[in-house]
This record gives C-alpha cells, sequence and structure tokens, in this order.
C-alpha cells in the first residue's frame, strides 16, 4: 500500500472541497476535519465502465491512518457497473431502493436499502439498480498500490438477469 | 494491530446475523457476503458513555481486510456521546438530522445531513444530536490493537453548549 504522510493526508481530505478544522488544545496536527454536504461536485459515471445512468458523489478520499475511500453512488433503473474487481475490497451499505450484485460464475443476487456487502479482494463482480428501482450505496473501497479498482468488460443483459 | 485470518473475518461477518454468502468459480474464500437489513438487533448506547437516550445499529465488524467497523447511531434531540478518543481513528458521515461535534479545548460545531467528519487517533472529541433535532450518524472506526475506543468523562451541558 502507497503511504501518504499525515500531511498530506490532511491536504487530500481538504482538497475535497469546503472543510472545517477544529483547533484543540492539542498539536496542530490532532484536529478533526469536517467536509461539508454539497461541497464536492458529483460525477456521471462514465460510460466506459457503466450502463446506463449512474451518478457517484465523492464523499472522502483515502489516507495513510484510513486507507479508505468513501462515496454515493446512484444508479437509476436498470443502470449497473461494468464487471470489475477491487485490488483491497470494498463494502456496500445500501442506502435507498433495490438493487443487484453479481459475482463471475455466481447467481444475480437483490439488494435492498440496509443491506451491506463485503467483496474480497480480486472478487470479479458488478453492481447496480434493479429493473424498476434505482438504488443508491455508499461505497467504501480499500486501496492496494494506488488503486481502488480494476474496470473490465460490460455486464450483458443476460447477465443481469432482465 | 491485531490481525485475523481470512476464515475469522468471514466467521465474523457471519456472526453479525443473517447473511447471503454468493458463490462464484472462483477459490472458495473468494465470495461475496450479504448482511441484511434488520437482521442485527439495535444497541441501547449505555448510560456510562451517553448522555440522553442513543440507539446504535451495527453494520459489519473490523475483519483483517477491512480493518475498521461501521455502525449507525441515532441520538435524540440533546443527547450526546462522553468524552473518548479513537486509537486508530474515525470517520463519521452524517445521514440525518442536525447535530453537534466538539474537541477538548475547542469550539461546538454544528453538523448537519451529508457533512463528513474525520476524528484522528487519540483525540478527545465527543458528537451527538443539536439540542431541537435528532441525529443520525454512520461511524465508522478503525482499530488498534483490538480496541476502536476508549471512553472518557461526560461531557457537560456547559460543554455541550446548551
Amino acid at each position: 500500500m502507497k503511504l501518504l504522510t499525515h500531511a498530506t493526508a490532511i491536504a487530500a481530505i481538504a482538497a475535497l472541497g469546503a472543510t472545517v478544522s477544529i483547533a484543540s488544545a492539542q498539536s496542530p496536527a490532532a484536529t478533526q476535519t469536517v467536509v461539508r454536504a454539497g461541497s464536492q461536485p458529483a460525477i456521471d459515471g462514465p460510460a466506459a465502465n457503466f450502463t446506463g445512468r449512474v451518478r457517484v458523489e465523492p464523499v472522502f478520499p483515502a489516507t495513510a491512518d484510513a486507507p479508505f475511500s468513501a462515496g454515493y453512488v446512484t444508479f437509476e433503473p436498470g443502470a449497473r457497473s461494468a464487471w470489475h474487481t477491487h485490488p483491497a475490497g470494498q463494502r456496500l451499505i445500501v442506502t435507498a431502493g433495490n438493487g443487484r450484485t453479481g459475482v463471475w460464475g455466481g447467481p444475480v443476487v437483490e439488494i435492498k436499502a440496509g443491506d451491506a456487502v463485503w467483496c474480497p479482494p480480486g472478487l470479479k463482480h458488478w453492481h447496480g439498480a434493479a429493473p424498476g428501482s434505482a438504488m443508491t450505496h455508499l461505497a467504501l473501497t480499500g486501496q492496494k498500490d494506488g488503486a481502488n479498482v480494476h474496470w473490465l468488460e460490460h455486464v450483458t443483459d443476460e447477465q443481469y438477469g432482465r
């Protein structure tokens, strides 16, 4: 794993958008940092890596002290990621709607708000909305050697189970 | 940090409640695990560590591959944690309502749905609801030497800024 200095980590959080550092009576590094709602622009999921309309809202990047990023991802009905792997694994927490996820050679599994998914390092998988419902999940993604995802081919309609 | 074997980590997730393992064509360990919404009982925040009514809903535990736990914490209006530190830091994502957080010797800062907070390792701090609003946050808490929190004294009304 690529290690960042603490100062770099703080700078990376600060670079995310409007932040508030809460000074304390302890050492200068020992502050809380607040990233404000709406301070970071949403990103459209690129067509190379997704099928259908997908919106990504970054929450925070991976840092040395907490080596996993967080972001909300919203899939419109029928939208899904391409097949991909995570070199350091990924946790999903579904926050709204109904969705699906599949692993290479395995079944399609329905997921819904409140469900949590663990995808171990290196597993080829996909996730997205159900055909008739949007789905939002928080994605908590580990980082290894500077990478957190390796993208593969698109998920076909047959693989999606439409 | 206490390292768990992969098998132990999977067992720890499985022990959380109703789970679904999605078999794949890869090695037996390479499965996705789904922890279903509502499958884990909520816990009342104990009076030793909180002021007012607080409900904790576990999402997943720390594991070897992803060494941070996740849980939703809901504070009724005016409720807050005691002062405490996290040996490996903590990230909060506010998911509903309005709240407050403070660090030792620093100001009280308002937080609201969509805000994200980073608390570095060892920083003495507290978090909770606003006086007139409940607040829910997802807490993502690192683990070091088997511990993720060290509890200290309660937050007085004056420190809370009532």
